[in-house]
């Protein structure tokens, strides 16, 4: 009831609502949400690419297109999949070069999300 | 003063927010905005579409604009027009589709808007 | 080999064409566009609402996401779906009202679409 | 009918067929495009700002927004407003800032843009 | 800790706030960031347009751009450069010109953000 | 002069086409540029993801973007870097996964375009 996005939100408590919000998506929208699960998972499992690599790509999209729910989502599932730090770090990189300053402002979200995951183990999904 | 954006927000404290802000972007824009008002509402009118679809519509598009006002204000108009959560779920799947992961983010967004909305009465326009 | 986008493209060939090519994408990725798929034909399908209203609302969300192909795509799924000029002309009046001036451009698109696509009858799926 | 947008299009010619092509849209959709006239009319007028720099701030949209047929228009009337080279050089400036790589492509365009209509003189409204 | 984005958030808290991370992000990723320090010093500098114009066109694009952090710098680094209330309010009708709805629901943001920033005096760079 | 954006148009040539007007863009805007290209070299450099990793993701970035020049960039600069088809491929599945259908879209152009440059072998930068 009280979590809030952007700077200052604790993005694990944003990801778990989020997290319980999709299932009640799922439940709302059962046949469009059954394609959107297959490619979700589809889309980030190991392949000549692996898992971390394809959060990675995930959050750099999801920064530039300034989506702090998708922030708190992968952000989590890169943790999780085993990027680093400096994997993330260069990352946003990425992200600022594609998406400008709205992009800057964006992966200084992910440095808050970074922090929070890290001080509160991620939660198995 | 303290309502705040993203899940967890009250949409229509937002909203009613948002509406009265609104009327001191007319004030300050005069101009631009008594155009933006008349585009307003002739394109929700109720025509060969009627408002209820319209509605449905521009709420599509703000969930894959990724916009939480726009949220707010269409998911109550979009109610306050007739629609059923059962049409409203049915085009977040249509968002999804059209937005990929950020929209299922907006989707979330917009079952707690519905559901709190629901809980209180809508106000009329 | 040599349609383009645009205003003066023919939306019919670059249609088909991108038809041709989707099926290129389903070979190259085929786990994520099976998901994708059904996605797809899920959210589109005729349910409360009916399959011309959700595709209307595909376009509504192209032309304010400004994407050509898409324009392409679901001008002919609409038409196709049995939306008539009046209901696409009061969609392209929503599109605008959300997306402002690059809307407009884009629903001038629409409008060429909906023509290439009246004076070459609909191709089936 | 064979212009087609991008580098290498004509932005004189893509101009003129988006102004024929959005009085078509104006009677398709009347209602909401006599609001879109009017808020175009007033958001680009001189005010405390001249119309010179309110269409160099709709430049810099357009090209943030990566939207070519934007970029016609916008162009075309920040020189008929009397903008200079060097003021759109700068515009361009802010609108990489604020967009990226995306916008870097995009200001290309507007380079091929100015150049074209500086060697056809500009066409009353 | 406890700031949010959007309306009733206090836009000066978010933007010192953001101020801070930003020097985390230039630690995290060096390189790049000195390239964007660079593009953001040069791009909003004095030319043959003043460094006020360059920030309105840079809240322009924070506005059609949705982004509520661009709001908060921008915002703040226009009324430092000089802009005046009236600047801001035709600033604000380009961009939802360019932007329609959703550019209207952040352009309500940005007179919150101007009143909360003229009530605190701005802080110097 | 002649190529155009979009399916089926030449991304070698529209690649070439860029890149000689990126450098006019320099000579039009050369401090906001010094910076961009700074940021550019900077954000893609092998680290501890390498060129390749970081050119993929910049180039997911583009397709969900919707931005045709941005593919042909960074579709040369990811086979430059060594990237393979199945790479590629792969990229394609987060795009569509973050972007949807107008990131199906444009996903299929970077099929185009990697076969393109597979026929014409990669310029130097």
């Amino acid at each position: 009831m009280s979590e809030s996005t952007g700077p200052g939100a604790s993005y694990p408590q944003q990801r778990d609502h989020l997290h319980a919000r999709m299932r009640d998506l799922v439940q709302a929208a059962p046949g469009p949400m059954q394609g959107f699960a297959t490619l979700h998972q589809k889309a980030v499992a190991t392949g000549v690419l692996d898992a971390n690599t394809k959060e990675l790509m995930a959050l750099a999209i999801s920064v530039a297109s300034r989506c702090d729910g998708c922030i708190a989502f992968h952000t989590h599932d890169a943790l999780r999949a085993g990027a680093t730090d400096a994997e993330i770090f260069e990352t946003l990189g990425v992200a600022v070069l594609m998406g400008g300053g709205p992009a800057a402002i964006y992966a200084t979200h992910v440095l808050e999300a970074v922090r929070q995951f890290q001080e509160r183990p991620a939660t198995p999904a």
